[in-house]
């Protein structure tokens, strides 16, 4: 327990970052200050929100500071305590990003129970990623029984959430998933209605027959082509809950033309579409509600959920690499540490 | 009284409409069945959603069939009637389109009461385009004490009232028109807070410092460059009610590049907006609170207007050409034959 292990954002990356911009290094073990705990990292969750972080343009957060460990949630062990509160061997989420241990006062921390949930649920179906499912489509999908619900990034961490939610609340749950693998996934393992490779060359006409009735809910994970694959099927009314962009976060400026923004405004006036953007912390004050309705679902199976682990902090630039190309197949984590309950 | 004289869409624009689209023609008296009304029109209301009409595209609304008369709201005199409802003399709301006489069913109409308004408003100020903008900004806006709307276009027949209600309502209102006669208007005879030239080649400049505060609603009338203009000063949380796009109702196809759709949805998804299209005709519930809002609010001469009157059916053609290009002032009406009450 000499060293702490840890990557921070050596530079700033334009385009897709790399182990320039983000730096494997040893640092000297933390040491808990009066009232606070050390915590071993077991799993550090992968999230495309964190390629934001990396850039300095002015977005819904602070973007992480040059020479700092770039942030990101955690499940940890409680290895040291200073605080009445933990004692050492308790489980807690965090927010501790990419390192192996950090010191920290535990006023932030959620204790976790093993026997509840599996504790890396904690950062996937039950933690961030599936609340923002759940409060994406309550707040702003608003699905209405017998609704179709096209699901962009189906097979990732929030869009294998959405796609079930929408079915347990009566709707056709139609994914996009990119290459047959996924789609299999999707459609044998999550149990969507349908999913649709957007790597196929007919992928137009597989989404507009996957969608006879049209598509009430776009569920925007992605951007670009899936998105304007789906503009001509959406009925009058139809909402956009905007929750990520993937295929344009390593973008450096405007693609080239043809412009397709007044086009994409036409849909929005002729067919009256919402269209709207949201992060799940505006809403912190469902994640009460979230809670006692997914949990259930989970922990009696109707709601399945799939984890792609990766192991150790040295491949956590290479899996974050693959998450901005859609190669993860699941929740993405990184494994960091043991897991004491398994 | 042996012709009747009337514009026919004579074939389906690609671009600007003209003469070879829009065809003056003269036909028989139309001749009122039992139960029918024969209507003169006083006043044809010329609005930019007649271009959507003229394409064959998918929209919110039928397109008008080539070779028949291009349809419009209209302010008629009663000069024949086989109805017991109706006499000679009465005044109406019609929807009876380019051309100077029509019969009809009387049960779409809606009696004017001169004494209560100038009868030009009930296409006006207190018509389709005045509750465009009430119901655009209260179920849409949802304006709030102290903030800042832009209005585009803002010397148009729906503009003119948004700002003015934005102020009622406690709010900042800055304009945006084309000219520094149409901004002095907009400020000096319609009292908006600022306004802002679009053709200046400092406009962007210009309208920074004129919403100091940032931007919480964009009412969208136009598109393009207004709206690029726009999109960095919105504040988070900011609502855009997408009323119409005049800028592009002419393209062919989607315009050169760079493509900045993809800005565009990271403004969305960064500051959490909410772009919503919407149609006025969707929320006919809410008319008659619109017009006991209104009403006493034009009576009392603390919402004001102006109307853009041109005369003579052969007219309404360039008069139609200038309101697509930007050059009517106030809401654009053809004058078809005479006012009684003037």
């Amino acid at each position: 327990m000499a060293e702490n292990q840890r990557i921070v954002l050596a530079a700033r990356p334009q385009g897709m970052p790399d182990e320039s911009h983000l730096k494997l290094e040893s640092a000297p073990m933390p040491e808990p200050a009066d009232g606070q705990v050390l915590l071993r990292t077991i799993y550090l969750s992968l999230d495309p929100y964190m390629r934001g972080r990396m850039s300095a343009a002015k977005s819904y957060a602070q973007s992480v500071e040059v020479g700092s460990v770039m942030e990101g949630g955690t499940v940890c062990e409680v290895v040291e305590s200073h605080s009445p509160d933990w004692q050492a061997g308790d489980l807690a989420l965090a927010h501790t990003g990419w390192q192996a241990y950090a010191a920290v006062n535990p006023k932030g921390l959620k204790r976790l129970n093993p026997d509840d949930a599996p504790i890396s649920t904690a950062v996937g179906v039950l933690g961030m990623p599936g609340f923002t499912a759940y409060v994406g489509m309550v707040e702003h999908g608003r699905p209405q029984k017998g609704e179709t619900v096209v699901v962009s990034a189906a097979s990732g961490a929030v869009g294998q959430v959405v796609g079930q939610l929408a079915q347990h609340w009566g709707c056709r749950a139609v994914g996009v998933a990119g290459g047959p693998d996924k789609c299999r996934f999707v459609t044998e393992s999550m149990g969507f209605d349908a999913c649709v490779d957007h790597r196929s060359p007919t992928f137009e006409q597989d989404l507009a027959a996957a969608c006879p009735n049209g598509v009430d809910i776009y569920w925007e994970n992605v951007g670009g082509k899936v998105q304007a694959a789906v503009l001509p099927l959406l009925n009058e009314f139809a909402r956009i809950p905007v929750c990520g962009l993937i295929a344009h976060y390593n973008e450096t400026g405007a693609p080239d033309g043809p412009d397709k923004l007044s086009g994409f405004m036409r849909h929005i006036l002729t067919k009256r579409l919402t269209v709207r953007g949201f992060i799940q912390f505006d809403h912190a004050d469902r994640r009460g509600e979230f809670f006692k309705t997914v949990a259930p679902l989970v922990k009696s199976g109707e709601l399945k959920y799939r984890n792609d682990v990766v192991q150790g902090l040295e491949n956590a630039v290479s899996a974050f690499q693959g998450l901005l190309t859609g190669k993860n197949f699941g929740k993405l984590l990184v494994q960091v540490g043991d897991d004491p309950t398994q």
